[in-house]
């Protein structure tokens, strides 16, 4: 057959060593699979992504290293006098439906142990909102802010990108929440590729009998996905210029944030990275920096530990551009990587531990690293930007992942990002200038302290901690604020019992362990 | 008697409303605890803890903060040029025997779960050594290189100061460690006092029938002591001019640390405090800063969210000298403390849960606070400098304070400082050009994945985490290196698997769930 021959010709063969042992169904649908398949392509991306993976370039990176420069940077700690202008620019933008929001959502939540889409997931805040119903709420209320500011109705087109395995339960989701409030049509889904995972050999992995182990391709997939799936020419369509794109998995995501988008329109950008501050040089986080010139995201186990404490003349860490995946790119730009640029992408090796068949069909977990996927990320057009900028927010109010089950001494976890986002509402509260009260009517001060209730002063004194460990219990709805404005008067003067549940119907206490 | 009269005088004979029902050794020593207590001081101590406690100063604190001027502030990181010349005017002083270091150690472990002093406790390094003898071996180390350096024998005395509770086992540890090799005359210990719990009409608490809630008058007895044991003259007698003050808790303490004395000493200060930067608003520590003009310690909780989050031009937080309870004093500053100031100090009101007796004899653990134990602060003496002065170190290299037991997501752990250790002593190795191999041989980058083994770039591209929560098993003698001195010889070129233990005797690998 047809099949056989350009199995053959790609030396991939052995896929259909179980043939004879299938169901004819299971032979329809596996004729199906490797019909779609191009293997001299696979061929060509798994020879050039390990030749890349094995010139050992580590040991030149950090001599090749420049940080970002002053000029390319604006800072919310920094620049503060820009602060209202660059969101007054963004705030145009949006009204005048220029802007849109791209999301990265073809993960499955395999690490946090789930297995729908990590969107779907539920962090356990009073409301129990999920991840895209919050994001979903923060389009709603920007859209609502910029109508309000340049009185002319507005929309913020929602891009989500899934995969082959995300795609049909997320939209069903959306479906059947009513895509949260938004217009059905400012939605569009569209998928990612996927990529079969490979042996040492670029011997594509069989998982099962009739099955390929198959992965995306990488959240830098989205660039050919782009293109496949005419995304490019549906934004042209509706108006838009510039695209925010983010991770589905920040629960502090700022969604389209004007200041972001306004800062890099006014300073003429192409393509912008949002970063918050590298302190620890021994911070698993990958840095905005140049090489050779261009900029790119080097990664942790890409330097020396030497390179990571360099520090500058002011006490910061040199490569400090921590890279929290929130990017700016214009439309244009989007149209050159897809038509020109994308092809050149090479694929990053990832070494994975691939349950696989053997020969004889039994199916093998390794315990080490057996073969690997091809991934493209999202940053690796970075090098291609003619005007490339970059923002500094601070962490604590905009990124916080989830990546992880919750367990102990976990990082990353539901728990985590619950806690995150409930200290930053517990903050525009008091910004706000609500109090919270405890039990006996006392105020809380501003910066709980996170040991048992009453313990002395002189237990904590000499102590360094996290205040964000046992937050006041306090949610905001997005509906009601996009970044802590419009609680005035909501809070002003008050004082709260937790939980603080603050939504369209007002400021309401939750009885203590209700919900 | 005349004991009843001294109750009855001071309010204070409900103390004895049990005696009839003790047995004749109960009694006796009942009424020695009793003879020795002043209880109009006490009274007396409760009254102005309780006023200045009271008057709600907190509103007023915010527009009265100035943060620590530059020009006070020597920093690890903006002052690299100086860190040279500070270190070898620390170690000059020291080789002239005029540096003393000063241990607090009055605590017990019970946060920690254990009933010995916190200084007993083995936090699970290879070595198992404990935090009292990593201590002594980095004053035998810093001895030895003083000595090296400037040809004389020298003499680092170390004042310990217990209390009630840990004096005898601290005293018998020591004694059966010989010292850890140190001189036994110049290791001093001394005892700080006691208070009684007062609940909140003043009266004393009995835990039992025939025993008063007694604890320790905070780290700040130390000032009390000083006087009444007859340190400072042992001090003046052995020609000690400066004295590193610190916690027994900090596992990376670098105990007289020569940079931070020879730059208090060029500075010209009579007080001096390390600090680290806070770089999170509401994280839950002290800042150093000036109020109407003096330094003190702000708390945490003293102070507004507006304050907290105030930035400088630089972009950093405002009040950002994080307190970690490390001091420096000269020995004529601390006498006029001991001489003029102590008595002016007021005790800080700390709300406690305190077991007691109720009336019927019956033993009661109060949920809530019943009561108040009275404390003073070491830092209660930073309004009496008059060359006050500040040094910012870095956290990762000297601070990680044992405080908790384990348990899930703990702060101030044995797992956290012991992981900050070995990560502290992985950057040592890694920073002499040793390297780190894996089971499988290869190099293991810098920064190692905080992820499962061979867990592929993509799942972490995005990540931000804690590069210390999985680190290299790596740990170094403070009797080989003190501050990551003198390891080239040992590591250059080589490559360790982990567990590697460098002590007197060389550089070992440990076999993997060996020890």
């Amino acid at each position: 057959t047809e099949i056989n021959d350009r199995l053959a010709e790609a030396g991939q063969s052995h896929l259909v060593q179980f043939w004879d042992e299938l169901t004819p169904e299971q032979q329809a649908e596996m004729t199906s699979d490797l019909e779609a398949m191009d293997f001299q392509e696979i061929n060509k991306f798994f020879r050039s992504a390990m030749e890349v993976s094995c010139s050992s370039k580590q040991e030149k990176m950090d001599a090749r290293m420049e940080p970002v420069p002053r000029e390319v940077l604006g800072s919310v700690t920094r620049d503060r006098d820009c602060l209202k202008d660059w969101e007054e620019k963004g705030l145009w933008c949006i009204s005048q439906s220029r802007v849109a929001v791209l999301l990265l959502a073809g993960g499955q939540g395999t690490r946090l142990g789930v297995s729908y889409p990590k969107g779907m997931y539920d962090v356990g805040l009073p409301s129990h909102k999920t991840l895209f119903q919050i994001q979903a709420e923060r389009i709603l209320r920007l859209q609502q802010l910029s109508e309000q500011r340049h009185g002319a109705k507005c929309c913020i087109p929602w891009y989500i990108m899934t995969s082959g395995r995300t795609m049909g339960s997320t939209k069903k989701f959306f479906l059947r929440h009513s895509y949260f409030g938004l217009c059905k049509d400012n939605v569009i889904f569209f998928q990612q590729g996927m990529l079969p995972a490979m042996d040492y050999n670029g011997k594509i992995i069989l998982e099962s009998k009739n099955k390929l182990a198959m992965a995306p391709d990488g959240n830098g997939g989205l660039y050919r996905a782009l293109g496949t799936q005419g995304i490019v020419e549906d934004m042209d369509r509706r108006g838009v210029k510039f695209i925010h794109v983010y991770c589905v998995d920040n629960i502090l995501v700022k969604v389209a944030d004007p200041a972001f988008v306004g800062f890099c329109v006014q300073k003429g950008g192409d393509c912008g990275a949002k970063v918050v501050e590298k302190t620890n040089p021994t911070e698993a986080v990958g840095v905005v920096c140049k090489v050779d010139g261009r900029y790119q995201v080097v990664e942790y186990s890409e330097i020396t530990l030497a390179t990571a404490e360099k520090r500058s003349a002011d006490g910061r860490l040199m490569f400090n551009a921590g890279n929290v995946a929130n990017h700016f790119f214009t439309l244009a730009f989007l149209r050159d990587i897809v038509q020109t640029f994308e092809p050149q992408l090479q694929h990053h090796v990832a070494q994975k531990k691939i349950p696989y068949v053997d020969t004889q069909g039994r199916l093998i977990k390794p315990d080490k690293p057996n073969g690997i996927k091809m991934e493209k990320f999202v940053f690796d057009i970075f090098q291609f930007a003619k005007a490339f900028v970059v923002y500094e927010v601070l962490r604590e109010d905009e990124f916080s992942a989830l990546k992880n089950a919750d367990s102990q001494d976990g990082k990353d976890t539901p728990t985590t990002v619950k806690h995150a986002l409930m200290s930053l509402h517990h903050r525009w509260v008091l910004n706000a200038a609500g109090h919270f009260i405890d039990e006996n009517g006392t105020r809380v001060p501003a910066i709980p302290r996170d040991g048992p209730a009453g313990s002395g002063t002189a237990d904590v004194n000499q102590n360094l901690k996290d205040g964000t460990d046992l937050p006041i219990k306090c949610e905001i709805s997005p509906l009601v604020s996009y970044g802590g404005e419009g609680l005035e008067e909501l809070v002003s003067g008050r004082e709260f019992r937790p939980t603080l549940v603050i939504d369209e119907s007002g400021a309401h206490e939750l009885v203590k362990n209700g919900l």
